[in-house]
């Protein structure tokens, strides 16, 4: 990856450009160690760059430093006290080109909310065996809330973007979608999906769609006086559900 | 309650000042909504007093209405671009005096994120049986970020602050903490815990205070690469967990 100039660096806080360069910042001392980590496995990712403080130009790793202003490191930041050190990450060492392994996938429509997906993010590489697919008009997964809210995690898992809903069923045998109504997670049925469909924080998932690719629906049903979980919490719960045995 | 002044008003986006004139802000029409159907069987609510803009003047229910201007407004809100509509509500109605049903509770110790507690309310507001009891240090609940992210909860779920973790061994008779290595949730025993005790986003909660009430140790076993789970990601999956079978 050709070195980014600054005027450039400072631009990544906007999807237009990181599709135009091709790279998001990943921010802080614990988000470049776990970006370290999974360069261990995943050599493409040492092609990221840190920019750093004076304070961290010792900082250890494989990882091409350069040392910024103050000034700059304010503006890359997407704090108001940045840490003092930043990577530029190259998002195409993270698309995985051949075929992906068989797994199961987290399919989320139109999420909007960073840190949602931040932490679905976050669990899905905790459990390690989901991938993540986003539809058209999902906020970006290299938005720096995103990123960090993923505590490292959009380094480990598998994500694709602009997947289109009607995709779906040529790629997945058992699609289960999250409803109002639907059977219990317990069911066997659930148990045997292998991709899950969750709608977006206010409007559900189109019902014809999810007809016409054979979507069961499921629910976590509720006693209290409240009229909805959550997305994050959603699928957190589908997860653990599916890992419990596990 | 006493009207508030509106410079008065302004001032409660600070915990100081909500404490001081015992309510708190919350903003938008969800939440109204939300707070006006908890006040059909908590009529302690009705206390709470609306502040509107001028398109909001024919707003239904019960509540007593103010016409305020748009620069009141602006600076009562917690958002860019203010809805129009906010209530102030008196904290002490959702202060149960009598002493609480028994029920099952989630320990906070020292969560600090405003998202992280608002998500937790929400799922315990759905599920309908878990008090929420916040340890020194935690987040304020009545900060607009939390009342924000409850979508509501916060009206109906029963909250404490300031509860020492050394006060729950004696309300209590089956304490369970969530911690890195534990038993698994399926145990017989997770069921039997009657407080579960989470522990804030960057440490643990003090082992030897653990050890002092003879608390379970349990845990969410994960095999990806990711370190660990977010605070509300384990609240939601025990949660769901402990309502399961329901």
């Amino acid at each position: 990856m050709s070195r980014l100039k600054s005027d450039e660096l400072k631009k990544l806080h906007q999807k237009k450009y990181r599709q135009q360069f091709g790279c998001f910042l990943a921010e802080g001392e614990h988000l470049v160690l776990e970006l370290q980590k999974a360069a261990e496995t995943n050599p493409a990712l040492l092609e990221s760059e840190l920019y750093v403080s004076d304070s961290y130009q010792d900082w250890p790793g494989p990882l091409h430093k350069t040392v910024v202003s103050d000034k700059l490191m304010m503006q890359m930041s997407d704090t108001k006290s940045p840490q003092g050190i930043i990577a530029s990450v190259p998002i195409a060492a993270l698309q995985h080109s051949e075929p992906a392994p068989v797994q199961r996938a987290v399919y989320l429509f139109e999420t909007q909310d960073p840190g949602n997906l931040g932490t679905i993010l976050r669990t899905l590489g905790w459990f390690g065996n989901f991938a993540c697919l986003l539809s058209p008009g999902c906020v970006d997964p290299y938005n720096a809330k995103v990123v960090r809210a993923s505590m490292g995690a959009i380094f480990h898992v598998p994500v694709e973007i602009d997947v289109p809903l009607s995709t779906l069923a040529s790629r997945y045998a058992a699609i289960g979608c999250l409803d109002m109504q639907g059977e219990k997670l317990t069911s066997g049925t659930f148990h045997q999906s292998d991709c899950l469909v969750f709608g977006n924080e206010a409007r559900g998932v189109p019902a014809e769609q999810l007809d016409a690719m054979n979507a069961r629906a499921f629910s976590i049903p509720g006693c209290g006086d409240v009229e909805s979980l959550n997305v994050a919490a959603v699928v957190n719960m589908c997860v653990y559900e599916i890992n419990r045995e596990n």
